[in-house]
């Protein structure tokens, strides 16, 4: 059977995880549930591309990604399964799919009864759409059986590059800048671009290229997010 | 090999997670573990009895649902197992089970060597008496060979309908009001009850028929909880 | 197949975890994976010892552990295997395998290229050294065949006895205090040691012993952390 991925903004408080998993299994006994990441920050979408764009493809081919960070749920954004690279993606399209769309062959709106809980609730599609398409999927009902064709929308493509694109856990600020500068400005700091953090004490500010393949900034032990004031969207430049 | 489902308030910090499952993996192997929700509201029986009730029906017939939260661990309070609409719940005997009580179709004491650890920790029962006793069920003993039938203690029911059961991590303020209102009053307001909360403008409260079938007051991205200042068990009527 | 545990700093929020879960799933195809805990403080190595201590040996023999808590990741630490009864253990050679390294039969550090990422990323060694090796011992290759034999350095072993090794999410005081004593002095206070926490009222200050089967301290429904205002490290000694 193949392995269905989640990544949600549910948290781990409530039972919303709980029920996805629950109606994927009843549907497609056997499934293997991976949980990616279940603290996107609420509404977050952009969090959640990066979060897939940084995973997702570390999994085998054939793998289903179930995405359901959606402040629009029940509106009129899509819900959508993309095909990119050998996976599916399964989630709605307000851009958390915005940064595999660049591998993407194929996008499908999902309205085929067989793929959707009947009378789903308007304001839970990870349970009664994304759930039902994900579980139809690894009972092997091609992606094309969901619905029309469809263009992905990649919101918050085009954006200029230079700037911080996530801020992870640690504070870590990773950029979208690709390797090469030897220094970095970032909140009027110029900072030299070594190979790792070790290379500087605890509690000090350093740039490296990181494990995304671009530019990252941290402090030591410590959060660069905290030190420098820079969120998601700051610009970095080489300097 | 059957699925084992865990709900507790022992959060995602400290290793009695992994112990409980490194124990049923031992007396069980093969067992599918599924995880409902580990960041409840420590010693917070009425929320987990509403994650259980919103999401193990949704898992298969024959799941095992085993739920830790057991502020009186090692007390007088029994360990049970219920079995209910084909699904089987393991847990304390505290009020946890509250919500699936209705369905129930039998009781047992846990009580038989061969359901709990060798001399088990006053502190920890999800180790020594629910993890095992999910092993025994998971292996194939039948609930009955556990202990004694017993009557499970449905605390925290008979409360008059008309108020908030749930407050969820988006600060939803989920209530026990069946469809049919337009208006509610909750917390000094008269909300219309609308389709969903796309009904209105971000920052906008609003009430609508929510995933579990009740009727839900929430705040357009943001939270309804903190905007009404209301919490577990404040009023909600219709109006 | 064998299981493979998880236990990481990395938190539930960034792609991390994913990111380790889909190298193995990959390189390793039907591997059980189970989360252990994600939410270790970071750069806790003690903690993460801690964790895995009474987590670890609840799981089969044959289980493969990976611990990533690595603030020195990408330096001088070595990366290294360890079997200790029938269990191997993967991760930075910091002190993480403290608390197994009295049961060790073998260290081994890791330097085969059938064992590692090529060109794996200074910063994440999760993704790129453990979790293939990881697979690769999944995988049935020798812990030997991963590189030479080493010796594990115990950080942080040869502490004297009597002091706060542990707190948990509760707020609970785990001390290194074998069974024995009828009172312990702790943050200047006299504690006698009862059965179990259910022995006094609500918000009484307890100890007993814990599921560790060393003497803890607790509060009733609070946290003995915050009570005594005591962290680890700090003595607890028979009174």
């Amino acid at each position: 059977m193949p392995i269905v991925t989640l990544t949600t903004d549910f948290g781990t408080r409530d039972g919303y995880v709980g029920a996805m998993k629950g109606v994927i299994l009843t549907l497609a006994p056997g499934t293997t549930i991976v949980d990616i990441a279940h603290e996107i920050p609420r509404h977050d979408t952009q969090h959640a591309a990066f979060v897939l764009a940084t995973s997702a493809w570390r999994f085998p081919a054939g793998t289903i990604h179930v995405c359901v960070v959606d402040p629009g749920v029940g509106g009129a954004r899509a819900e959508v399964i993309v095909s990119a690279r050998g996976h599916l993606f399964v989630g709605p399209d307000n851009g958390v799919f915005a940064l595999v769309g660049a591998g993407c062959d194929g996008t499908w709106a999902i309205t085929s009864p067989a793929f959707v809980a009947a009378d789903p609730a308007p304001t839970f599609h990870g349970r009664d759409v994304f759930a039902p398409a994900a579980a139809a999927l690894a009972g092997g009902l091609p992606p094309a059986a969901a619905g029309p064709a469809t263009c992905l929308s990649l919101v918050a493509r085009g954006r200029p590059i230079g700037s911080i694109v996530h801020v992870d856990g640690y504070g870590n600020l990773i950029t979208d800048l690709a390797p090469g500068p030897t220094f970095v400005r970032a909140g009027g700091q110029r900072v030299a671009v070594r190979r790792t953090f070790l290379d500087v004490d605890q509690g000090q500010l350093v740039a490296y290229v990181g494990s995304a393949g671009t530019i990252e900034l941290a402090v030591r032990e410590g959060s660069a997010a905290a030190v420098l004031g820079l969120a998601r969207g700051a610009p970095v430049e080489p300097a």
